[in-house]
């Protein structure tokens, strides 16, 4: 292999770290003409044990107890940061100052001043950066952006977005760290899932004028451990939604929920426009409906468009249409972005400042919340 | 026929008199044991010519160009109101005083002013009275309600609901009648749409407790004609939105567009449960979706059930699954419920105390977004 | 009124005549401008008493016991026949043999032999005939023909069918009239319903060229009442399906069962082109599928066209698209044909030449089943 | 890593060996606790440059130009066969005698006298076989599998199934070597992917009693090129279907083809039984469809079953339902179930035994067109 070698540091080795290694797993074969490769370098989880283990099982050459020392280890390029939000400001910070290149889950920090802290440094060391918003990674919507940049659908009139899950809907369901504000940021749902279709929406519609919105948790405690007598209280939101005027007048409304039963990955869009329309679901990820008005009157309606060669990167992982790809291939698409921006300085689908903007929609929508009031951007 | 017969007086011979008179027509058919039989009496349309031609064309035994004759005419048992909403007000509180029952379309008046004074005197007169909320005769909506009611999906956390259309979605489509607050209300879509959506929220979640929303004219003017130069100010929303806490405690939003671009006839609820939840979609109306948390882990899934005879009184249409109803036998269904309502005193599923109430959350709609804050009900 | 009146003399009043009630009561606030209304003249049931009950119930000018006296009754214009396969033949003759125009439920007589007598009969006397293929009275069959003649989807290579039900799919299902081949004939599912998907094809397609089939009896015998012991033998087939090749050279497959658990109304087709594909799905009968291979490459799929005004005669109906027609709205279309035909001399859709042709592939279709072999048409 | 290393000798690198690679490459993040993980050892393409080009694009350590050389090579543990069907007995029974596992594209061989010889000379050598037929691997499959035997709708009585694809429906695409039999064999769409259907169909039902089908070249001749004046007869099938009679007593119908305008991936079975239903669209590949008849009368349908932890081995994959699986992720089971085969002994879900009986079955389909009658297998 002639190609770039792009050494990974990576920390915390829960969920989306998971998803992070079938990235840089699967990438060679998707993506072989990549600018560089990934290489496993370095490892880091709570412990020298745990990281020594971790290190063993996905196949890292080297780990370590301390992040500190991965944030400043000379074999490291890239700092994967898939830890939660609380550790975000300090890690991300460190690894800036020693030069390391980003790659961070969203959402970034604690909330939208530590999501500014960060990509203000960043962008002053002039380090690489690439933040994680999974679902923009889906080649259809690249398509749904190419339709309305080329005016396919007309002028925005309206977009309903969601993002609901159920990860909580059992009210039995233990207490998380995602429950808790000082981890996970006082968005609840809203930071978590809540974000994805806010990037979405700022990517398809453009930047939001102004919110007004309401955040509930409804359930107010939860067992400390499965069946567990103890509880624990809730403290951020567990579903929440809020209007949006977008500054470019088109009229919005965004939902989230982690307690949505029977919507176990309930992310849409909807988005109106004067000439026609353009629908997603997540549970059907691998499809795009468009309607367009200058179809013939007699046989208008909403087209199914499957996913295939023709809405890049896909044609990298298969050449027939309605072959479908898997949640886990957004981070291959993901990994390969990281790939060409590190190596080829690329600029990615969403980075640091878009992190930071997304936080501050999140901010503004639990203000809007709080004080029951609009709140402009 | 030894039924009772119910003598109509029908005033206006717009699309949705077109939609009463197939009710009239079809529901012999459909119920033949019903108590009282409707007879097509009495006619009234702007002027006696065109009432004439009225009555000739659709089958009534005779004309006025007068509706004050109508509403007192002897003959007549029930008057029903099929013109636009200006006109609500005089003729119901005219036909309350001649002791006439009410056929009322929706929503009942210019505001919740009227609409309460309209219920008020038919309430003091003892009249019977139902109010066409067309939707809410669907079997389905039966069917959740049973649902609910029984608890299949637990206390209700969350309602969405919409009711979209695309009627006035072409810039150019011309100057209606619904557009001229005078005339049809200074709700537009909300008034003539959203009402439907607003009324099955209630129906199913219950009260209202506040609301926070915005209304928009999308498309300031328009021609006077088909290709007119000449234009006319459009004065009142082409699309609106709210957010909403139930009595219940129960979260939701409810939109409604008439400009809603590929929705002909979006008419959804979404009914999210602690144990279950409801899906519905008016551009497939003889299905309603069901989610229960209580079917095995393996194989939980929102189930398709069709209309069929286990859901009234869809078996007195057909004694098969899935035959599938039309828009047109909401009306059948309704013209029964009338008919039992006048010969059996069985009350309707609404009637002129709904529509006020209905009427009262449309003008808190419209008072938050003018004011752009919650409004408590 | 000034419009001619058409005299109905109904025989039999079960399941269908009740569609018929339905399409005589409805048809006149749909078309209003049709050219005949229809009168109820006339109904025949079983015995002087049950006549003149239903003559009652769905109000009927007069009633008689005897099918001989309706036939030849002179102020009977029309007679509707919608008795059981084994009565056929000997109605419809005596009745075209006095001079009566005929409206036959399908499929006319017990197999071919008798549809063909019956269809030759017609046609020497000279008298008007429609034979009642329900589902092609869809206004999106007449949107498939359209788009087919028009080679929207090239030339037709494959057609996919079924009609399948569920009706006896319990075991337990009582026996019926259906399942004895002496009143319903040798076709069970076959005739009942898969006729219904035969028609289409043939109206969509072209005529059949050969047929390879088979025809199995999956419950032997039934109980001869809800819950007895006792049992009866099913004498025809509970499911079949067969291979064809179209006249023009496309393939195809067309399958039926009454005991499709789960598929109330499976009533299906699939067409595929050189250029395009249609397809349909009774369980949603106010959509067609259009696929067009002229769409640009990257925004191709198939098309969800709601039945609207641009689909004739849907636009009676309704001026908004996608407000949905209902199974019985079919037999009101089928009534304004029948008006249309006995006033205006307008073909129908489907008379006793095709109710012939139809009978003549089931009979084609038993045969290759019975004899393990491809059958020439 | 302490697990057994298994190396893999690729031989072909076209579109399913990239499949392959993903699988390969994934499979390590997938299942971290396999018993074993998969080394890319060496790669053979047509003549050395070829072959050591497709090592450094693929990361194999080695490469050759020569296929005998790999079969016989000593660091080879598994000859993974991914060239066309004509070299598929050659290799395999070279690799067999030369003692390696073998891990074969589907359908083995060109027809099935040739697969039956390789199944029988890798019995008899002890050698450890897998045989990728994707779809199987879809979790979703062992979900139907699971509740067909649990008795979850009863007794099977009809089997519907397709595997269509449209990537030959433009007559202008040019011949490929699937068009010919001399390397492809004589099943055209039928060995390509109507073996697939039949795959899912035995695995489910049960194997086949009797089939009666046809099959077509719709277009007899395709250019050499694309754009070419010249063109190539076409030597098999573009779309073919049969009936079937399992052995069990249910009946069945299998259709596929290649030139289905419209359908990318139309792999689909619709299982119907005694007591309920199964339906899966290989166009949405996440979704499992399933409807019992003790589900209440009031509230039965499919209900749509999202592939989601509880259906093994989604659950390597995410922790969260409706994450969706992609194409390629069959390739990751198939391949984790290679490395659980060669190092464990667990046997794979489908083996070169399978796969004769599968081209027995297409053999048997192939004769049935050509002599127009039902055989027996």
């Amino acid at each position: 292999m002639t190609q770039k070698q792009v050494r990974i540091g990576l920390i915390g080795v829960g969920f989306v770290a998971r998803c992070h290694l079938y990235g840089y797993r699967a990438m060679p074969a998707v993506f072989p003409d990549s600018a560089a490769l990934p290489v496993l370098e370095l490892v880091c989880d709570a412990g020298d044990a745990l990281a020594a283990q971790a290190a063993a099982r996905y196949g890292f050459r080297r780990s370590t107890g301390d992040w500190r020392k991965l944030v400043t280890d000379r074999d490291v390029d890239v700092v994967d940061i898939c830890v939660p939000s609380n550790l975000h400001r300090e890690i991300a910070l460190a690894a800036i100052a020693a030069g390391k290149h980003l790659y961070a889950e969203k959402p970034v920090g604690l909330d939208a001043r530590e999501a500014a802290e960060i990509a203000k440094a960043a962008a002053k060391a002039g380090i690489r950066h690439l933040t994680g918003y999974t679902y923009l990674r889906n080649p259809l919507v690249g398509l749904a952006k190419k339709l309305i940049d080329e005016g396919a659908i007309g002028r925005i009139v309206h977009f309903r977005g969601a993002h609901n899950e159920d990860y909580l809907a059992d009210p039995q369901a233990p207490f998380i760290w995602r429950c808790d504000p000082a981890i996970a940021g006082k968005a609840g749902a809203l930071g978590d899932i809540g974000s994805h279709i806010i990037a979405i929406a700022r990517h398809l519609v453009g930047e939001f004028g102004a919110v007004c919105g309401m955040a509930r948790t409804v359930y107010a405690a939860r067992p400390t451990a499965p069946g567990a007598a103890q509880t624990r209280a809730v403290g951020n939101d567990d579903e929440a939604q809020f209007l949006v005027i977008f500054a470019n007048g088109a009229a919005g409304h965004i939902e989230t929920s982690r307690i949505a039963t029977g919507s176990p990955m309930d992310i849409t869009y909807e988005i109106t426009g004067t000439e026609g329309a353009i629908q997603f679901d997540g549970e059907r990820m691998n499809e795009l409906r468009l309607y367009s008005n200058r179809d013939p009157a007699d046989r208008r309606g909403f087209r199914r468009i499957y996913a295939g060669p023709e809405h890049p990167p896909y044609g990298s992982f298969s050449p027939g249409t309605a072959h479908g790809l898997g949640f886990n291939d957004h981070k291959v698409i993901e990994v390969h972005e990281l790939m060409q921006l590190v190596a080829a300085d690329k600029p990615p689908l969403t980075d640091l400042a878009d992190a930071a903007a997304i936080a501050r929609i999140l901010d503004a929508a639990l203000t809007s919340a709080a004080e029951q009031r609009w709140v402009t951007l």
